[in-house]
């Protein structure tokens, strides 16, 4: 192909993948606006709207056009030609184009009408506890992941295709290894803390009252380096960040009268989301690489952010008072006993609960639940007896129902399975670049105590936030840490720190 | 054609046409959003997806398949067999294709262009009174237009077809004459009323806290029967309303701290909006007549609101109270006194500001000069010496310079002749109204005095409201008054008003 045509099929590229992000710009504002105030009689039309948009967008992705620009800009030459940026875009473009199009329009179109069906099944099946009735929807949207399974293909284990993505390059063998050694540390440590005497924590239950919520969730924000001329915070229900661009990093939160550190937490979570995508650099703008790489390295920042640096001692020695000062309703209660309090270990029934340690138990429950599913190792009816026994086995308790066991997540009735590792790989992720950020800034922790954040947000912009997707995920690693995923920097925060909290 | 035939280009037609109303409804969101807290830093990678919704929207409506849709559905057998939402809907559309289709698309390019660069040098040349620099884009703006005008075509009057896109069915020949008596009782009206002494009104200017004045923003909203679960009220700079669907139609307000009522009256002003649009028969949704039929009718649902209603003093009998409660500020301060200031009379240099009874004379001087200007009876160098001439004669004052002259509006720079007269006509139009709604409620004042909006509402609804775009402008006032539009109702109405409250 003359060099001419490649950068004329280069330039048509471009603008496709420039309208397919508009696209997903303009989706991005409908669905935070659907829930962060839209008026509920408009919701109907709203939802059709959002379908005719979201239409357009995947005919976009999966047109015979893009699919000829994508084989044509990966042959050798032409791809050799081409910007790292541009080589990456295509790469990755090709790779979700190829996995578009192995699944046949009809199968597809059919899944996500069951999808919907199964999501409604479950919403109604949780309340009630009730397994049987969601059952045949839950088979079938689990027969139908065994035949996209099969359509994409796979290498070693039939689920490796489906962590993949959500997790660029995760596979079961190595996912085995890291949650085999976090669980041989966690469990233990989990039923140590069990043995000591609870902490009293009745003070975390008094009621704050929604404006004072709303001004700290503003305040600490501000801190931490959250860009409000790039954003915006707004209550809602399941709180959520989105990155419109990266000059738009919207920041949601839910305000709870009489559970104040709900919305403390959800915001310094969902302002990590923010962080990454708010310093994503500029110049991915307009590429399908304008945004984080992966859910893992995603949840990574959330977390760092949240638990690591935000549930830290020397954080709250510098916010404490200001915390106090603006919600004196905790007036009388000191220092360390907030901090152990934001601490707490209690192994629950509950996910979206958990604390910092319990949460990664939670999550092996459902991956070994998955794997074994489409890996026909397990059936769906069975699966209320196998999750109860793995939270036996993890936890040391078992759900009394299934509202409060195997129905309590929307994720299956949806098909999201291979998702759930995610959010523990953000958890070793995130432990593991504190220590090399903990090496290259000696003063973290009196930067911290200080809130002189500066220096950590450009440490994880240079390292992390600024390449977007320009990385993958074990290349942001590697960056970061010079070696692959390691989860003992994991096991190894969480016992230092729990051991000192609980004084084991 | 065959029936089936038929049947099956009329039910494409419904989808394009439904395609179309979900990119408008998009659209929507992304301008309120733009004007309600979208981060400024996110503005202009937001203007682009702007950008490719529009040309996406602009294309489905003028491409071939529409064209032939509406070709087919246009011939009589066809158009006959049509359900009358259906026959209207094509009308319609029809007529807004074809206008699309007389333009060469490179004309219209450029123009758009042009109006952009016209907008940006008007914002420039605006503060510094500087007509000349601002000259040559506004010569441009209207050589453009002219062309545009030879290409539409005209019968009677080159301005015709320009008042016809804003309202359709408007002339010259109907306007002259509607002006032409309301100028002749207004211009003696205010000039009796310069003779006396001015009103004290400095308590206007009391500073009422912003969450005071949105607080009874969102009470009145609420009493003139806005409804909350289908839309919402947020700040911004230049107040508006929009409808996205009939379940979402949001309001917006300014709050000034020491000139409460701006906010206080165009939120009834938007309310009004709102209403109209809120009410619009569910079995238009989806479809070009779920709008507001002209720009003229819908003037006068928010002039009736604010001005008619909102200004009357049966109105205040009810709510002063009420307002005095909730503002403080204004405890000291009579209803009377408070009547009379909200409906203070005063020439003044600015439309924006100006007063119920002066705003039409404001109108009258920019539609003779659009007129002399588009039938080269004017020329453009000619321009802020006629504005002034107007001025002297209409309302006995003249501008010390362009910014408060000839430069005030936005209008002109983005190409927007044709539409200043539908301000008064909404005024003339909101009169004959008030008129019939008098005579079908006969109890009207004494509702007002009471809050009771239910009876008024209704009867707006099933009079205007309802039909949408299926009525022309001319439909409507027959529909509601059994006659064409009448300007004697306004000068009745205001003479009445003014001579009451001035003591003639």
């Amino acid at each position: 192909m003359r060099m001419s045509a490649v950068q004329a099929r280069l330039e048509r590229y471009l603008e496709l993948m420039k309208k397919m992000k508009s696209y997903e710009e303009a989706l991005g504002v409908l669905y935070w606006d659907m829930r962060t105030g839209a008026p509920r009689k408009g919701l109907e039309t709203r939802a059709e709207v959002v379908g005719v948009l979201s239409t357009e967008l995947f005919k976009l992705g999966t047109s015979s056009e893009m699919g000829e620009l994508l084989a044509a800009l990966s042959e050798r030459e032409a791809f050799e030609s081409l910007s790292r940026v541009h080589q990456r875009s295509v790469t990755e473009n090709k790779k979700e184009y190829d996995r578009s199009k192995k699944i046949p329009p009809e199968l597809y179109q059919k899944y996500v009408v069951l999808a919907s069906q199964a999501e409604t099944a479950w919403e109604e099946c949780k309340p009630k506890s009730d397994f049987e009735t969601f059952r045949p929807y839950l088979e079938q949207v689990v027969s139908y992941q065994k035949q996209f399974i099969e359509l994409w293909g796979y290498e070693d284990n039939k689920y490796d295709t489906l962590l993949d993505s959500y997790e660029p390059g995760m596979t079961v063998k190595k996912l085995d290894a890291v949650f085999g050694a976090l669980r041989e540390k966690l469990v233990p440590l989990v039923a140590a803390i069990a043995e000591k005497p609870p902490l009293d924590t009745s003070f975390m239950r008094r009621k704050v009252p929604t404006e004072r919520q709303r001004a700290f969730s503003e305040y600490i924000l501000k801190e931490i380096g959250y860009d409000f001329a790039a954003g915006r915070l707004d209550p809602t229900t399941h709180p959520f960040a989105t990155g419109l661009n990266p000059g738009d990093v919207r920041v949601t939160t839910r305000y709870i009268e009489d559970d104040f550190k709900n919305a403390l937490f959800s915001t310094i979570h969902e302002g990590g989301h923010a962080l990454y995508e708010q310093n994503i650099s500029p110049e991915l703008i307009g590429t399908n690489l304008c945004t984080g790489t992966s859910m893992g390295i995603h949840e990574s920042q959330s977390r760092l952010w949240e638990n690591m640096i935000g549930r830290s001692r020397p954080f709250w020695e510098r916010y404490y008072g200001e915390l106090q000062r603006m919600t004196p309703e905790l007036g009388d209660v000191a220092l360390d006993d907030f901090y152990r309090a934001v601490n707490e270990v209690k192994a629950s029934l509950i996910r979206t609960e958990a604390d910092e340690l319990t949460y990664n138990l939670h999550i092996m429950v459902r991956y070994e639940l998955e794997k074994l599913l489409m890996n026909d190792e397990l059936q769906v009816a069975d699966l209320p007896e196998a999750w109860n026994a793995k939270y036996k086995e993890y936890l040391g308790i078992e759900p009394p129902n299934h509202e409060l066991g195997v129905l309590q997540d929307v994720h299956w009735s949806g098909g999201g399975f291979g998702y759930f590792p995610s959010y523990s790989l953000g958890n070793m992720y995130a432990a593991q670049m504190m220590a090399a950020m903990r090496e290259a800034l000696p003063s973290f922790d009196a930067d911290v105590a200080a809130g002189r954040f500066e220096p950590i947000k450009a440490w994880l912009t240079d390292k992390i936030y600024k390449h977007g997707r320009l990385l993958t995920p074990s290349e942001v690693i590697r960056n970061v840490a010079g070696a692959e995923l390691d989860p003992t920097f994991l096991t190894d925060y969480l016992e230092k720190k729990y051991k000192e909290i609980y004084k084991l």
